[in-house]
């Protein structure tokens, strides 16, 4: 099954400034297309940084996803960093600085222009009705930090990502969590490629626990919730969905 | 100035199950107390993860937060990470399991008993009305997922992490970043030290771009706020606050 990290590249995230809304975005889109999110790392605005971090994101990971970085200020390093990661120069995209021209016109500036400079052998994927296209170099997707821009732009492209879906059922229970730690220690000691998570709420009136059970095989995800709720106290389920 | 790393461990988190609060809440509280986050990173229930992880976050940072995987079930691994991070064999604190004895009484579980279970050498720190103490292993706090707990305990050690807070200016624009990047520019040539920020907005009315000018000295930052209110064209400023 295909594997993923996501960088999410920004001083402003880390001194709490902006609340980071495109990791939870990527995690839950890339969780229904079957691709295991196995990292997400915030780093500061740092071409050494970002370098060193792609380069180990993509040995370790078949896809990899960086948000934020791009654009025309002083503080947009990622195609710099995503460059020296791979160990090639920036150069100015002939295709990127028509369209800028076109967009903007006889006014077009050196700031602007910077946006036109991604490393070399990157692949451009035009999206839709917007003129600046998705840059991708070797398997990592760079995406803008607006998060309207970063969705428009994954939708574009998320169908290069499927793997095999991963089917989920919950279950609300009326327990403390301590109550059927057991229960769920021997339900997967009969099921040992569930995966399953137990939630604890607080301030929930109706159960206490949200208990996930997941699988890619819809037979072995029946057996195991089947076989949970034969060992959970009776009256104990609040629901099932 | 204390330099922190974040770490944020859940399967929950990485498919999308659950949004991490935690570490934007823990970001802010950090800023505001004068603390650099430089790191936040999500990792999945694992323990020789958490143990690399933990032991390169202690390394390079002055302060450590843990969030989650702590708890009765089998996939609260925290412990056992940070106690192999750190060399130490996993005990079980007799304060602890005291505690639990006068909270639960003899209904006590031996999944209940799991939360005793302490690195040794732990610091254990009372919170005011709360049975379960903060755990602190060297430099790293181990806080619980549940945000309401987090808050409660990261409040009630707080001010240890006190640095030389943070000041912070917003100057709201109402020009495109492309139009006043060479502007930011030019200041950060004149004010090396200034941390500035650049954050288009989409769908605002009244500006185009948010910038923050950010300093620990309270006289170069209004100095740097002046230059910059020069610098932007006429009549671009939509507020200053």
């Amino acid at each position: 099954m295909p594997t993923a990290g996501i960088l999410v590249i920004g001083n402003e995230i880390l001194s709490g400034k902006v609340v980071d809304t495109n990791s939870p975005y990527l995690c839950r889109e890339l969780r229904a297309l079957g691709v295991d999110v196995e990292r997400v790392l915030v780093i500061p605005d740092d071409v050494p940084l970002i370098a060193r971090e792609v380069a180990a994101m993509s040995k370790a990971f078949d896809y990899v996803f960086t948000s934020g970085g791009i654009g025309p200020t002083h503080d947009d390093l990622t195609m710099q960093g995503i460059a020296r990661a791979f160990q090639v120069p920036i150069e100015r995209s002939e295709s990127i600085a028509n369209r800028l021209t076109r967009a903007i016109g006889s006014e077009l500036n050196e700031s602007q222009l910077k946006m036109a400079e991604v490393p070399r052998g990157a692949q451009l994927v035009d999206v839709g009705d917007l003129w600046f296209p998705v840059v991708i170099v070797e398997n990592v997707s760079i995406f803008p930090g607006i998060p309207e821009l970063l969705r428009k732009k994954f939708e574009s492209i998320r169908q290069r990502f499927k793997g095999v879906p991963i089917l989920l059922k919950r279950v609300y229970v009326k327990r403390r969590e301590s109550e059927i730690a057991e229960s769920l220690n021997d339900l997967l000691g009969e099921f040992p490629e569930l995966m399953l998570g137990s939630y604890p709420k607080i301030g929930e009136e109706a159960f206490h626990v949200l208990l996930t059970l997941e699988s890619r095989d819809a037979g072995y995800l029946q057996d195991a919730l089947d076989a949970l709720l034969a060992r959970l106290p009776e009256g104990s389920v609040h629901k099932v969905e």
